[in-house]
C-alpha cells in the first residue's frame, strides 16, 4: 500500500499525509487489483477528478474489435478508467482481451454476466439467479484481474415499497436495478446482494477490488430526480460503506442519473453527508431528459458542477446514449466531454495542476503560440485541424483579422 | 407596445401583468425595432432563456453565401437571436440581406463597422474615429432595422486605469473594447460613447433600438476573471443602465467571458445588482481556457449555471472559438449546445413549457416510442439517423437489448 500511495501521491503533487488521511477516513480510495500491473488511480478530493469511459458489447451489437478500439480511443483521450459492461458474446473473452489491452482500471458489474446467461444464453428469467452462483461469477472476475466492481447491494425491499407508493413516470432505469427488483418481486425475498453483503466484500478484499456501490433507483427523468426511492436507496448505500470499511475494502458510491440543475448541489451534499463522505461516482448527471444525440454535453453540464460541488468520479456519457450503443468516433466525444468538466471543476475546486495547464494556455494566447494552443487542447489533432496553414504563424486568426483584440492590447501594452 | 406585450404574453404563456411590471421595472426588455415585421423578443425573468447566434463576415475569410446559410442554421435550430459581427466585405450590404432573410431580431456592434472602414479599407488607425463619425453609422444601422446594438460606452479611462493597475495575461479581449482604449490612450480623452451616451440613446429611442451594454473588460481567461477592471466597469454600465431607463431605451447588459464555475454566480448576482436587475447577457461563460474546438461544451456549462443563477440571455460559442471563423456546421453545433445550456437552465426556473416538453420526453421514452423520442430532441434528423430502423419499432435499443430496464420495469409494474 506505501508504494502505491507514493505513486499516488507523486502524480497528483499532493502531500501523502494528505493522502494518507484520506484513506484512512474513506473519503479517498485507491483502485488497483493486486493482480494488475498497472498504475493505481486515487479518487477522492483533494485528488483531481477523474473520468470513466462505459464500452461493451451487446447481445444485439457484439464485435469485440470495435469495443477494443474503444478502450484505446478512451485511453488516448485521457479516460482514468475503463468499465466493461459487455451483454454480448463471450463474456470473459472479450473482458481478458480488454484486460491484456489497457494498462487503466477496469470496472465490471459482475450481474450482467448472470442475467446475459440467464435471460439471453438460457432464456429463463433472473429471478433463477441464485447467490452461489453470483459469489463464483464475482471471484472468477477478481481473479482475472478486474479492479472495481458496481454491486447493487442497497436496493431493498424497503425500497421497492418505497417506489410503489411514490410512482414514477420511469420505474428503474438501472438495468442491474430493475433486474434485482424483478428478482426480489418473484421470488418475494431481500435483495440477495444485500443479505450476502459480507461473502460478497470478503472476495473483493482477497483480490484488492473496490466496490462501487451500485445506484438500483437513480432517477431516469428529471421528473423522477430526488425522490423517496432514490435516497431510502442512498440511506442504505451510506450504511454498507460503512461496512466495506470495516472490512477494508475501499468504497466508492455511485450516484444519479437525471437531475435537474437546481438539484445538483443538493444530491452531492447528501451523499456526501449519508455516505460518511465516500468518493461519489455520478453518472453525468443529465440535466435534461430531451438531449438525446447531445447527452454527452447534458452530461458535461451535470458532471462538472457535481464535481464542483463534491463528486469526485465522472461517469462519461456518449451523444449515443439512449438512442442505441455508441461507436469508437461517439465515444471519443463521450470522453473528451467529461474529461472538459473534469478539468473546470478541478479549476472549480482549486487543483494546482489543473490551473498549471490553464495559464500555459492563457500564456500560448497572449503570444499567438497556435501550436502551443492546440497541444494544451483536449483534441490536438482536431485544434490543428482547424487551425490549417494559421498553425506555423503568429498572426491572428480569420475571426478578427486585424481587429484582433490581443494585438490591440499589445499596441497599448495592456 | 400593448400588442408587442400581448404577443409575448401568449408565446411565454406569462401573465400580461407580470411582463408589465418586468417591462416598467427594467428587469425584462422587448426586443424589436419599430421598422421591422418580425415578431417581438422578450428576454428576463420569468420568461425563457434567450440564446444568440454570433454571424459574421470577417477581412480573412468573406463570403456572403456562407454567412446567410449560418443564419438559416440558426434559425432552423433555435437561435432567438442573431448578431451580424461582419467586418470583411461590404458591410451595409451583408447587413441588409440578413435583414431580408430572417425574422429573428438582429443586433450588431456599430463600432466594427467604424474599425473595419478605418483599419482595413483606410488603413489609418482607429483614434481616427469621431463621434460624429460614429452617430451617423449607428443612425443609419437604426435605421435599416437593426434591433439591438452593443454599446461599449461603460469602459471608461477610470477603467483603464485599474487594468493598469491590475495586470492581466490576455489584456483586453473584446474587439470593440480594445479599440476604445487604444482612443483614449492615443487621445488622452475620455470614451466618446460615455461622453455622448446621451446622443446614442436618443437615437436608439427614436427607432426602438435595444441597447446591449458592452463588456469591454470581459476576462479572456479565467486566471482574469472577476478583477477590477472587469467590475468597476460593471460598476459604469449599471449607471448607464439607469440613464438608458430614464431615456425610455430598453437596457440589457453584457457579462463574460471566461470565468471558473466556482465565480459564476457570484459574477451573475453581481451585476444583477449593481445593474439594477437588467437582463444579463452572457458570452458563456467558459469555464476553462483549454478547449479550443469543444468550446461550445464549455459554453454550455458556463451559460447554463449562469442561467440558472440570473442571465437570461445566452451569446452562444461554436467548437471554432479561439481558432478560425465557425463554418455553418460548427453555427449548428453552436446553437444546439446553447439550446441545450438554455431548456435545461429554464427547468430550474422553473418555466412551464420547459417541463411540459420533458415530461413528453419521458412518456415517450416509457413507451420506447422512438419516433416520438426523437422529434422532441434538439436534433431530429441527428436522433433518427442513430435509430436506424429502429425508429419503427417499440423495441430495445441496441444498448441493452433484452436487458432493458424498462421492460424489466413494466414487467414487474413499476
Amino acid at each position: 500500500m506505501k508504494e502505491l500511495i507514493s505513486i499516488v501521491a507523486k502524480k497528483e503533487q499532493v502531500d501523502i499525509s494528505i493522502l494518507e488521511k484520506g484513506l484512512e477516513e474513506g473519503s479517498i480510495v485507491i483502485v488497483k487489483n493486486k493482480q494488475r500491473d498497472i498504475e493505481p488511480l486515487g479518487i477522492g478530493f483533494p485528488l483531481s477528478v477523474k473520468i470513466n469511459a462505459n464500452i461493451g458489447t451487446s447481445e444485439r451489437h457484439c464485435d469485440i474489435k470495435e469495443e477494443l478500439k474503444k478502450v484505446k480511443v478512451s485511453e488516448e483521450f485521457g479516460a482514468h478508467a475503463i468499465m466493461d459492461l459487455s451483454t454480448g458474446g463471450d463474456l470473459k473473452k472479450i473482458r481478458k482481451e480488454i484486460l491484456s489491452q489497457t494498462k487503466l482500471p477496469l470496472g465490471t458489474v459482475p450481474i450482467y454476466e448472470i442475467a446475459y446467461d440467464l435471460i439471453v444464453k438460457k432464456n429463463v428469467g433472473f429471478e433463477k439467479m441464485d447467490i452461489k452462483n453470483f459469489l463464483e461469477v464475482l471471484e472468477e472476475q477478481a481473479e482475472s484481474g478486474v479492479d472495481f466492481m458496481t454491486i447493487h447491494a442497497g436496493l431493498t425491499r424497503h425500497c421497492v415499497e418505497r417506489l410503489k407508493k411514490n410512482k414514477r413516470i420511469l420505474g428503474v432505469v438501472s438495468r442491474g436495478g430493475s433486474l434485482l427488483v424483478e428478482w426480489m418481486e418473484k421470488n418475494n425475498k431481500e435483495n440477495p446482494l444485500y443479505e450476502h453483503f459480507e461473502d460478497i466484500l470478503r472476495i473483493m478484499k482477497k483480490y484488492s477490488v473496490a466496490i462501487s456501490l451500485g445506484d438500483g433507483l437513480r432517477p431516469g427523468s428529471t421528473l423522477d430526480a430526488t425522490d423517496a426511492s432514490q435516497i431510502s436507496e442512498l440511506i442504505i448505500l451510506g450504511e454498507l460503506v460503512k461496512k466495506s470499511r470495516e472490512l477494508a475494502v475501499p468504497a466508492i458510491v455511485e450516484g444519479p442519473g437525471h437531475v435537474p440543475i437546481n438539484q445538483i448541489e443538493t444530491n452531492i451534499k447528501m451523499q456526501k453527508y449519508l455516505c460518511h463522505n465516500a468518493p461519489f461516482y455520478v453518472l453525468g448527471p443529465l440535466v435534461t431528459d430531451i438531449a438525446a444525440g447531445y447527452d454527452h454535453i447534458s452530461a458535461a453540464i451535470g458532471a462538472s458542477w457535481a464535481a464542483y460541488f463534491g463528486a469526485d468520479f465522472l461517469c462519461y456519457v456518449t451523444p449515443a446514449e439512449h438512442l442505441k450503443l455508441p461507436t469508437a468516433e461517439e465515444v471519443k466525444e463521450g470522453v473528451i466531454a467529461l474529461r472538459l468538466a473534469a478539468h473546470s471543476a478541478d479549476l472549480a475546486r482549486a487543483n494546482k495542476l489543473a490551473w498549471e495547464k490553464e495559464k500555459e494556455m492563457a500564456l500560448a494566447r497572449r503570444k499567438l503560440d497556435w501550436q502551443r494552443q492546440a497541444s494544451l487542447t483536449f483534441n490536438p489533432k482536431k485544434a490543428k485541424d482547424m487551425l490549417g496553414d494559421k498553425l506555423s504563424q503568429e498572426e491572428p486568426c480569420t475571426m478578427c483579422g486585424d481587429l484582433c483584440a490581443i494585438k490591440t492590447s499589445d499596441r497599448c501594452k495592456i
